[in-house]
């Protein structure tokens, strides 16, 4: 007697991740998952890349948090399309709730979306959410040692941006060790280095990010 | 026919804490569990406690992390006894491992034991580990809306710890905002501001930790 054994059975996040990157491949719609601890700067961030971009390039934004909606309040300020997901309690985003976000809006002339998941340096990590660009932030005031102690989320991201530059002068931030650390888990990562208040390093991020869209289209 | 109905049964988690706890009062032991976002400054904390508590009590420390020991090392460098729980993964710490962190170890002569949680200002929220005193512990660096974003953690505590707070004049973090935000959620909870590294506004926080313990005896 044989037994019939299906294989790579996708469990349900990830089949719909798939089903939202197929949406989003068809759309020309370039996505960009933004992971962070809370008060990295993933908002401000977005608040730069908006201005960056404007003209340009149409921006959306899916802003997800637990509770609120001060960040999409914010970036609906600073001129881009915000859709909010309150999680109500979940440490991070899925892929269904990216379904039922995108479900509402319309995307035919966006050009890229950004996604910025709940403040969670653990939790986001095991989540696709059908994104094409996965991009951990990290804040020089966090300290230099975060690669080595939360290692799942670098080690799945293409870029890692570390905000707050304009704190070195007064905090202990390797640049150095936190890139070597990075690299050992996912040699590919490219590393930009920003003070998003002040609009440094921006736009070396925002060619990087251009530099991925005709894959996609 | 009449139906037994049991109510108030504990879910595991909260069975455990109680047990944990119960033996932490009869050891005459004040447990701390300290929560925060990764980075916040936890490890400094602790080290400036250490620094402040020595000759008048001794202080035991378990370290909870994902992966490493580089916050036991730090700690234990400091001159604490450090027991280290890796999660291998787990976003936060609970009850059973604080269970089988305790019992290998001798408390016997130990008058406060801090607990350092994983950095995840969602997760750890919701575990009780058996502890007395719960501190959320938020650096300036990451912005005064975090109560308003990340409420259960806030409304959860006895006391938050600002810290940081030499980066003030780099940032604009307003304590007014986040106190009052604290307060809607928790009118009784304590404020304190510190910069540990500059070992400023260490007392006022040892001094109410110390106050905590006579209720335990």
């Amino acid at each position: 007697m044989r037994v019939a054994v299906v294989k790579n059975i996708l469990d349900a996040n990830s089949r719909i991740a798939q089903e939202n990157r197929k949406l989003f491949d068809k759309l020309g719609l370039t996505v960009i998952n933004l992971m962070s601890s809370p008060g990295a700067g993933k908002t401000t961030l977005l608040e730069q890349m908006g201005k960056h971009f404007g003209g340009q390039l149409k921006i959306g934004v899916i802003e997800g948090d637990i509770q609120t909606t001060l960040d999409a309040e914010r970036v609906a300020a600073a001129g881009l399309e915000a859709v909010q997901i309150e999680t109500d309690g979940a440490c991070h985003l899925d892929a269904n709730m990216i379904a039922a976000a995108i479900d509402g809006a319309d995307y035919a002339d966006v050009d890229m979306l950004f996604i910025e998941n709940v403040g969670n340096l653990v939790c986001t990590a095991g989540y696709d959410l059908g994104e094409h660009v996965r991009i951990v932030v990290l804040s020089t005031s966090e300290g230099d040692d975060k690669a080595t102690k939360y290692p799942a989320i670098f080690q799945g991201s293409d870029a890692m941006v570390i905000t707050k530059t304009d704190l070195k002068p007064h905090l202990n931030f390797n640049t150095d060790r936190i890139t070597a650390d990075l690299k050992r888990l996912q040699p590919d990562a490219a590393v930009f280095e920003v003070a998003a208040l002040q609009g440094q390093g921006i736009s070396d991020a925002a060619d990087w990010l251009l530099a991925k869209r005709p894959h996609r289209k």
